[in-house]
């Protein structure tokens, strides 16, 4: 991570791929010719515990493999997350660790930064987080009028809910809630007029989540949310918990309501759901247990990412397949397919996580980017993704895709066969059959049915939906993403492309303040297009 | 549409395109230098009524916009919207028109296709559902225990539903609905499972979508909903409704229940919201009335794209954009950002429309394609895309932007103001930065703050989320789609590309069936991957 290092195309092991990148032209090397071969499944897949990663069907060979696995030794990947998961500063240019892996530590063992013991930190919040939700579930805590909660509405935008949106819908497939959490991102006034539909007042806890609790559209929320709350004569101060750093203005007692759960500088929004960001709504939901057993989960992906060496190593594979196809195979974007309605908050977590850690311009020691860096994530559950975009992933523009499988469902009562067979098994059936037709394609003389094939994919198995195998699927992603951009040689933990928006979204801000104040302001400092949006809203029509 | 037509790559227009496409090189030609230009907004913006369509920050000019119209006419794009419309055999690969339009037509014309006036096939539809949506409403028909329909369970996939549920989304932030809408597109059986919770099975109408009344998924969930509705001792037969084509098994009074709503050969999929497959759950949920005027919204944009000259077209306008945007500028992918928690589900829809009308390999004619077609589309609602993957968009891989506000917001009880403005107001600062932001750029020695700018972006308009500017919206996007496959010599309406899986899991499942009756079948006849995943699932753990 130092000065000075070698960009990325200047490793030799980069320059080794881009020569052998042009023998895996369809022509050369096609996936089709591969699928009867009865080790490249075995040669090609990887498995911890009950998570399973088979990449048999990625344009790849065994030397192409050993040459991505000298990628990463030549990056000093493993190094890197070594340094990164003992809190060594590995947020360079914002002079900070991260360490959102000592947030699921259960090694008991303090992981120290700056003399500070950061896991007895943790630990502490989550003593307050348990104890917190247990005195809800108990009706020791109750509103203000002496009803109990029944609902919380989180307050919190981007890495301040996606994760935890994500795991909520997960798992409230299995276990049924015993408080029910909303979601109130965005700043628009008609996100807040639905939200509030679905809720009592008198029942509904609010939490509000904010590092700085300066972020615009949380306090936009947070003083509509609390013009509501008098409206309907309730006590703010007893509807109200924040997660915050310590020190900001959501962790002041006049502000903190029932109370104010720390967040820290070592943990970035977009991995944090493993932190007081989901741990208290989460324990809300479900109960601190749950929340632990999540947490387990992603521990063991953790210590898995940081022990097994690279050729076994699960998210670092998955990384060097990443940058394979970005890089060398030039694909613009990956899809992200989980043939699992519980899964649908997945995509949205995930494309975050990966878009915002890897989307770069510039390497983490202050280089303009010569290689690419993130590419889009998208997607949404299969098999409904097969009826709506996989036409182009067929027979338009390809792009590698990664299905993800889970063994058992949930449901566990009477079921129908259709065609034969139980309709998880037709969900599974479906998702077998798209990874070998991108693979194989098929040829016909009407060029309208005519198929490629040689397009890749990956695909995920996780046993079940319980709260470890969230955790390993969480965590997976997480590490992944981190190794991409220890290999990209990119800062996977800042953001600093959000900000020049924010700037001048502060600009439009005061004209509209200025405008507020005084009707007769025209706007007239403005460029036409800004002045004409501004002037619209105003008039309130086109 | 005819054989031995010119293919894309050799029209004049395109020619000339591709030697224009180096003059707009960011060191040639920038955003930033125009957005002061006051001319700019008024030469690169079109409006219908109030739908109002900026491309003012898209990387063109004027040489180049006439070069773009040029390709309009050359491609003869009006003429193939002017006989789509007329009924003539646009899908020419399956020999059928594509009459969605006369869905909406309010004309009283009628529309002949091979003697069959569809106007008026259309009407007798349209007052089947009005009549029978009013008899829900009105009480005079109800579930077989006696009680009042609350909710309807849409069960379809695809295009039997995304369209119908984008504008169901948008709609409910306004009007209240008398019947709540459900959908149940995937076989999934915890997708059931989740359904199910949220409704009371006498209260319910399930309501069953598809053409051909064999999609798999579709009759798997049926099946299942049929076993759900006896293990709760009601009769099916009064529990639901049908949307499919005449003559097919969903037609069959033993099969149709309370009644059977014909769909039409002529109308695809993804292009059916207008036909029955939306008309009958929307006048459930809102009325006739309000799906009326949905329709007409759509009409009064069909018109426009249908007769305003190519200069003044909006939905042309924007198909040749995003044709310079893919082809010449060689963006992979389109992002689409609603400024509006309404327009959340305007995406996955828009995504299907667009990347399976588009995403072909092959021209209409029957030739592989030597230009792309189809882009990826994706987005989520702004300003949460902000705190998510606009990172990628500043500072990574440049992807073309269309933002979409709307400029009266629902919510009319108590608003907070913060920092001087109130959350709408809040929402379009945000829209217009960031539009700004990306075109502007913003140097910086530090280069981890340096911000390349003239990146592009569109900015639509609409009034209000009324069904009117709903249905402008809808139409305006359709529009755009096909006049790209015309322009881009695709078939925007056939989707061969889905075949291949589904022939693949015919096989799949037919092992699946085998074992089902025979559990010492062993699937030694499948490919060592396909065995070990279905080997996984009977053994149902890794």
């Amino acid at each position: 991570m130092g000065m000075g290092r070698k960009t990325f195309s200047t490793h030799t092991a980069c320059q080794n791929l881009k020569r052998l990148s042009k023998t895996f032209e369809d022509k050369k090397f096609h996936l089709k010719n591969l699928i009867q071969n009865k080790d490249r499944l075995e040669n090609f897949s990887l498995k911890l515990e009950e998570f399973f990663y088979d990449f048999s069907k990625q344009r790849i060979d065994d030397i192409l493999l050993n040459e991505l696995l000298d990628l990463a030794r030549e990056t000093g990947a493993k190094d890197s997350f070594s340094k990164m998961m003992s809190g060594k500063i590995v947020n360079v240019i914002e002079n900070r660790a991260a360490l959102h892996t000592a947030a699921r530590d259960f090694t008991h063992g303090p992981v120290l930064l700056d003399d500070l013991d950061v896991i007895s930190e943790i630990n502490r919040v989550n003593k307050q987080i348990k104890y917190f939700s247990q005195k809800v579930h108990n009706n020791d805590l109750k509103g203000s009028t002496g009803r109990s909660f029944t609902d919380a509405i989180i307050i919190g935008i981007g890495g301040s809910y996606l994760g935890c949106e994500f795991v909520y819908t997960a798992l409230k497939h299995t276990i049924e809630p015993v408080i029910n959490l909303h979601f109130l991102p965005n700043v628009d006034i008609d996100n807040f007029g639905q939200v509030i539909k679905a809720i009592d007042p008198e029942t509904c806890l609010w939490i509000v989540i904010s590092k700085s609790y300066t972020t615009t559209e949380t306090m936009a929320n947070l003083n509509q949310a609390l013009l509501f709350l008098k409206n309907n004569h309730l006590d703010p101060l007893k509807h109200l918990v924040t997660v915050t750093a310590k020190g900001s203005p959501g962790d002041d007692p006049s502000s903190s309501g029932l109370g104010a759960f720390h967040m820290f500088d070592f943990i970035g929004g977009r991995y944090s759901v493993t932190s007081a960001v989901g741990g208290l709504p989460l324990s809300l939901a479900f109960g601190f247990d749950i929340f632990s057993r999540f947490l387990k989960g992603c521990h063991d992906m953790d210590l898995h990412a940081l022990n097994a060496p690279e050729k076994k190593n699960i998210p670092l594979t998955a990384a060097l397949i990443s940058i394979w196809n970005s890089n060398f195979l030039q694909y613009p974007a990956q899809a992200i397919i989980p043939y699992s309605s519980a899964l649908s908050k997945l995509v949205p977590h995930i494309q975050q996580l990966s878009m915002e850690s890897l989307g770069k311009g510039v390497t983490s020691d202050g280089k303009i980017t010569d290689h690419k860096t993130g590419v889009i994530i998208f997607g949404e559950p299969g098999t409904n993704a097969q009826h709506s975009f996989f036409q182009l992933a067929h027979q338009g523009s390809p792009f590698p895709i990664e299905f993800i499988g889970v063994v058992k469902p949930i449901y566990n009562k009477d079921q129908a066969k259709s065609k034969g067979v139980y309709n998880h098994q037709e969900l599974w059936a479906n998702m077998i059959a798209q990874a070998n037709a991108l693979a194989m394609g098929r040829d016909n003389d009407n060029k309208a049915k005519y198929f490629t094939g040689n397009r890749p994919s990956s695909t995920i198995l996780i046993n079940d939906l319980t709260p470890e195998s969230i955790g390993l699927l969480l965590a997976f992603y997480e590490a992944r993403t981190i190794y991409e951009g220890f290999i990209l040689g990119v800062n996977p933990f800042d953001q600093f492309g959000v900000e020049l928006g924010k700037v001048l979204a502060t600009d439009i801000r005061g004209q509209i303040k200025r405008k507020n104040i005084d009707e007769t302001y025209d706007f007239s400092s403005l460029d036409p297009a800004s002045k004409f949006y501004l002037d619209t809203l105003f008039k309130g029509s086109l």
